[in-house]
């Protein structure tokens, strides 16, 4: 398609924007846990939220702007408190917070979005908050997008950031982005109101219709937060939110113009690379798997049996171990509801055929541990029932990460 | 309600009833593998089994025969392979296996029902099973029920194993039974035809209509086998069989009698103890935790409720740290699949109050910590919304887990 990674790129890649990273005193570790992104030229946003019932005042917050404005100025983010399950009073603490930070940057209330991850059920301590958000403010800088994404960071391991550069009608267009999981990390992202704690920040200097911009981040949800699990807990806090300022100059792109599939896969690529970064870097992972599911009777009956084996605790201490030990796959596509022939199966470990119509294929076990004794690897199942397909990706259940959830508060 | 427990008793317990547990020599540790049980007089059956979509051969071939036939003579059930997608092969191993004993025991092959359990995917070693066959009818006796228990644990860590007796009539009535489990354990049993790697086998010698026991098992269900989960991974084999010889020598128990309920009772007292005793012996178990939901729109979504709480891996790790990190019970309720207001919920660890009206209820977090470190405990939701109530029994998740089942195959 064309793209150009971007060494170092960041939400500050693309023209027109600026961000900063603080320590406001959020952590015990003293981390970097306040991140603001600023664009002075207002920004055509889209946004997805979780599909969680018991949503975060920040995400409940967002959704009451998006539904009101097409553009917006900024995102402050914190982590090391989730504001969630804070009740009324978590709702007007995110409001405060938003409107402390339009006073500083001189913009209204209504054009700041809000997100916060890390403990749920306890109050934001506002005075450490207010102080952050000055901070925050006055470190502002259009060459500190990669301190957004320490900033964001709670369990995660390392930061992710990427930018790429795309040529759309004679003009150079950024998009960047950065992305923040590790645990409790299976995101059900809806469109209106879609949400994770999943957090991930798109930036982009293209110049483009709110419509179209919603189109591009709609078509490309599914082949990207959406298609990963690392435990199957689907957060109250998961934010997606794309800011689109148009400092590129390209001809505004609406979707009835040719370059509207160009930018859709740019975005869907640094959607991506995001998601997968987050698997990659979830608790404890050792391993990344693909599941692939074919011949299901849909699409969604697809999606549903992946996401059974990528969510089964014993698909994933067996993956931990390099136990191909298969049975455990074809029992979770059992469980998962959907219906299908047992006997049509055919199942493959990377390009080593391990099931063939329902029974075992015959492969030496030695040849199907080397299969998935790796970083990365592939499970593919054919259900042989019918044309549905979906992807999902996952990881291993390891020691460690029981060793996080269970040491977590402490 | 009256029962007199029985001390050492088992599935010979009731009068007209014998078994015996031998080595076949299935598992590489040597130990029991092999169990027999066998009524001379012809037993009415009930049964539930896997509603897994991939459910292996003996549960199919036991669900035809009980299609077909009200009483049957014997169970053959052997541990260390769970001839589970073995295909045709499978199908034809077991008709094989339950013909062997039927023969063994003079009686016709439709009259014996089989079950398996241990690794999937591999065919039954048909020499060793034969052989096991022969040895386990020479080995039957009235006093050996408890050999049972011990040959049909996989990764159990002990037997399990009741009877009681009950007064109907007059006549003393005596229910035995004994069941496996430790992992792959979230039953989802269902009447004709129902399924679990959840085995339970339960004698008695009180004389009752096939309709009778039908409905006695079937209200049964959901106050124990299925309200237990594990991992929430749903077996291939999961099997319950209950079989009644009449040898108490009571007036025959219909669903119009009396007695009935005093039956059904003793039933459910005895599937509980054994569903309580899996989840307490599950596969690295330190906590036994009951999830209480009430106050849903339904009992049905009580349970998605229950179960979403019960399987989350976020919620079983803070369980194993006793962490009582709340918002993890909140967030799994909230993507669980229901509606609900998040800001009518209280929540209880025991009699601690948690949460009030969806906030934190102020009660000092080492009060909380003291409720959930302790073997067994209660989470109770109120989800303020309407009538609907569940319970699930489950555990913590482990390092202990993770251990066996990465290390299952080797």
């Amino acid at each position: 398609m064309g793209f150009e990674a971007i060494e170092r790129g960041s939400v500050t890649t693309p023209r027109g924007f600026a961000a900063s990273g603080v320590t406001a005193g959020l952590k015990r570790s003293g981390a970097p846990d306040m991140a603001l992104i600023h664009s002075p030229s207002p920004a055509i946003v889209a946004g997805a939220f979780t599909a969680n019932v018991v949503c975060a005042a920040p995400v409940q917050y967002d959704r009451d702007i998006l539904a009101g404005s097409k553009t917006v100025h900024a995102v402050l983010v914190n982590s090391g408190n989730a504001n969630a399950c804070t009740g009324q009073t978590g709702l007007e603490d995110a409001a405060t917070c938003a409107t402390a930070a339009a006073k500083l940057l001189n913009i209204a209330p209504e054009e700041v979005l809000v997100s916060s991850t890390g403990r749920i059920g306890v109050p934001l301590p506002m005075d450490t908050m207010l102080a952050g958000i000055e901070a925050a403010a006055a470190a502002l800088s259009d060459d500190a997008g990669l301190d957004v994404a320490d900033a964001i960071m709670t369990t995660d391991t390392r930061p992710k950031s990427i930018a790429i550069a795309v040529e759309l009608g004679g003009k150079t267009v950024h998009i960047g982005g950065t992305a923040k999981g590790a645990g409790m990390i299976a995101p059900k992202l809806r469109m209106q109101p879609p949400q994770a704690t999943m957090l991930a920040y798109v930036t982009t200097d293209v110049a483009i219709t709110k419509q179209a911009l919603d189109a591009a981040l709609g078509s490309s949800l599914d082949s990207s937060f959406n298609r990963i699990t690392v435990d199957g807990d689907t957060s109250t806090n998961d934010t997606l939110l794309v800011l689109a300022n148009g400092a590129a100059g390209n001809d505004e792109i609406d979707e009835s113009r040719q370059d509207f599939a160009a930018f859709a896969g740019a975005l869907e690529h640094v959607l991506g690379w995001l998601a997968k970064e987050l698997v990659l870097d979830g608790e404890g992972v050792t391993r990344f798997v693909e599941v692939h599911v074919t011949g299901a009777k849909s699409d969604e009956d697809a999606r549903q049996c992946a996401e059974a084996i990528a969510n089964s605790a014993l698909c994933k201490t067996a993956w931990f171990g390099a136990d191909p030990n298969w049975g455990r796959i074809l029992c979770a596509a059992g469980y998962s509801g959907i219906d299908f022939d047992p006997m049509k199966i055919n199942l493959d470990y990377g390009d080593v055929p391990v099931m063939r119509n329902g029974a075992d294929a015959g492969t030496p076990e030695a040849d199907q541990v080397a299969a998935i004794d790796r970083r990365e690897f592939r499970v593919g199942l054919d259900l042989g029932s019918g044309q549905g397909t979906f992807t999902v990706w996952t990881c291993d259940l390891t020691y460690e990460y029981v060793k996080i959830n269970a040491d977590y508060h402490t």
